[in-house]
């Protein structure tokens, strides 16, 4: 064992104790106070623009070499700054999820139980090098009442350290504690694994990045995880489709953006409508540049490259579908079960009852009928925003926004019953 | 490596994949059928008495020399074999958690959104000697939709074995697959061990028994957890509580029955009445048996035992009381952050603003304001049965009844609507 580790559970340790005393005021601040943070943090970000481009021109400099991709997903301009600073004003919007009450019921003894939402606590999130995320969670963290550690890729340390900045001027300006929205002191992993270690200090831990970094937390934690895994998504087009609406949905839900945990992985299509409907999907698909992997009954309607069975077990997020001919909902929801990830599954279909079956017999966290899958978002599902999806089954599914960042107490109102 | 432990592994495998297998049927069972597999259960308990109370002596005998107390958790009678079944009848009663749309709204662009309570789906439940566990625990889980494999202490196998033959004459009855409930087929620790490591194939786990099994469940398993810690649970006597209320409560709470979760261990007196009230308070205790640990403040009033600090971390489970004085709610609600487990807390006020400010003012699952700690179970919510208290953050807290063993899903119903 080295010094470091030790030295990031020390940072940890102290990050941690400091957020536990911070989440004590901030549960208990009126949505005025939280409010004004928020819209103060958003003033900042946009005052510190330049600062912000600045810190960022640097991580981009020392991250020269790294993948276009992870470049993009680093890069800040002045318009994405003003999405953040907007997204902020968007949360201070939206209304206070604490101190609903979520149910109520009197007994005969006359007790009054009231089930009233409160914040989970103190939130770790660690996130890989998209440096608005800490502008968007730290807000959506604040406006729920839970304070947060965030842990950003190293490659974004000057970005995120540039943001955090703006978003402590406007907890200074609303009189909050500095600790509620607190950023790793350090990059190293061990500070990570602190965190992951932490359980009875950090109330959840959720991250937010590639699939490498959500198994590793997942199977490292002794804290629970609200995880985003695998979004492999299938759209299944039935017999009594509309044939319309079966391609427009299903070029939407592959095509609209590829990249995204919504977008469909894999078509199914009833035997009984394949050979009309199939020769068209591919087309209009194939014009929008996407590949295909088919199974032997589709392959015999069209020329197409065979799947694998890994094929289907695979979530491509690009121009990439795989194809299944099913005979019926119950063949469908099979298929489902043996290859799906249990994140966002649809059915196109005109026939009332058979989207009842479909939907009753999904375990997914969204069932969709006659919609494209490319709706499972906080901001579609009306949420205002969202800090990520769930994949589990536990706590939390579907898009995770203010309501989910949430747990609840109960409130017993007596009279001075004893119990018999 | 032994080949014990793969062993244990295997036949985990093989239940675990049955019970996810059951689980769909079971998922999609109406009311009609579940409520019939738990009469038939209720029944085939009643007529299998002898069978059981034999298996049960069986399990006795090879006992002798544990505790009286753990040979009374042991211990089955005729009665308690009635109450098992009565109570097994009393969860058919109950309404089905399953189904209820529990939110639902338009979006501007058509989408209807619900959100629909679902099963978890496979739940592990590992509990100490205690065999009815197993009827209560099989009766919710098949009620609320969840397949379950139970684990009970070893020295419970026979009496466990035969309660199981029950249940799974009324899974017969009904065509419910037998794999809803298992019972794990040995009663190995490395049985255990492959439950707290199968993630993905249980959905939840859930410890029931002493503290040492619940850590060693919390600290070892890749599976979610509902545990039951501790329930550390204060009174506070506030300064304008009525003072026959005040000794008519804590009485309750302390000593109705001191071994329960929801027992007060701690008192907590507001300075500007204990010398009024503490006197009398102390009187009504010790007549019922109580022993006292007092702070400095407390002593100067009444002539008690000096508590230390490591008292008023101390969960007694029996008659023993701590004794804090303090100066009013928000010094009530410093002690209670420092000391308290977050499960049940009580204030005794005539004043409404006190109270709330002590209810919002807490992070515990249950507040209480004029009423015993005592309350806080399944039943006495009108839950009807409880599968045990959670004193978590997340999921579920306080009694955890049906509703909290299902989880949710989304439906969305669309008429071709794509995201632009």
């Amino acid at each position: 064992m080295n010094a470091l580790p030790d030295l990031a559970a020390e940072a940890l340790n102290a990050a941690a104790h400091a957020a536990r005393a911070a989440a004590v005021p901030l549960a208990a601040a009126p949505r005025a106070q939280k409010d004004q943070a928020l819209l103060a943090a958003a003033r900042a970000i946009r005052a510190r623009a330049g600062e912000i481009l600045a810190a960022n021109t640097a991580d981009l400099m020392a991250a020269e070499g790294l993948s276009a991709a992870f470049q993009d997903r680093l890069t800040l301009t002045p318009a994405r700054i003003e999405a953040m600073a907007r997204g902020v004003e968007e949360v201070a919007a939206l209304d206070d999820p604490t101190g609903r009450v979520l149910a109520e019921w009197t007994r005969p003894n006359g007790l009054v139980f009231r089930r009233v939402a409160q914040p989970i606590g103190v939130i770790g999130m660690v996130f890989e090098s998209r440096p608005n995320v800490l502008a968007d969670a730290g807000a959506l963290c604040l406006k729920s009442g839970n304070a947060v550690i965030l842990r950003g890729g190293r490659e974004s340390v000057r970005s995120v350290t540039a943001i955090h900045a703006a978003m402590l001027e406007g907890l200074a300006e609303a009189s909050l504690p500095e600790a509620c929205i607190q950023v790793a002191p350090n990059a190293d992993r061990a500070f990570v694994a602190a965190m992951l270690k932490a359980a009875g200090l950090i109330d959840l831990i959720i991250p937010r990045g590639g699939k490498g970094l959500v198994q590793r937390v997942q199977e490292e934690s002794r804290v629970p995880v609200l995880a985003h895994a695998e979004g492999l998504c299938h759209t299944y087009i039935h017999a009594a489709a509309d044939h319309a609406m079966a391609r427009s949905i299903l070029a939407n839900a592959k095509m609209r953006r590829t990249g995204v945990c919504g977008s469909t992985e894999t078509l199914l299509i009833d035997a009984e409508v394949a050979p009309a409907l199939l020769p068209l999907l591919v087309a209009d698909l194939a014009a929008l540049g996407c590949a295909f992997h088919a199974d032997g009954r589709a392959r015999a309607l069209v020329d197409l490259p065979a799947a694998s069975e890994a094929d289907f077990h695979t979530e491509w997020l690009g121009p990439v579908l795989n194809i299944a001919v099913v005979d019926g909902v119950d063949s469908a929801l099979a298929h489902i079960r043996r290859f799906g990830t249990e994140h966002t599954e649809a059915i196109v279909t005109e026939d009332a009852a058979a989207a009842a079956v479909f939907l009753n017999g999904l375990a997914s966290a969204v069932g969709m009928w006659n919609a494209s899958t490319q709706f499972c978002d906080g901001g579609e599902f009306g949420f205002g925003a969202e800090i990520g999806i769930a994949t589990g089954r536990l706590h939390a599914r579907g898009p995770v926004g203010l309501e989910q960042l949430c747990t609840y107490r109960y409130q017993v109102i007596g009279t001075g019953q004893i119990r018999p």
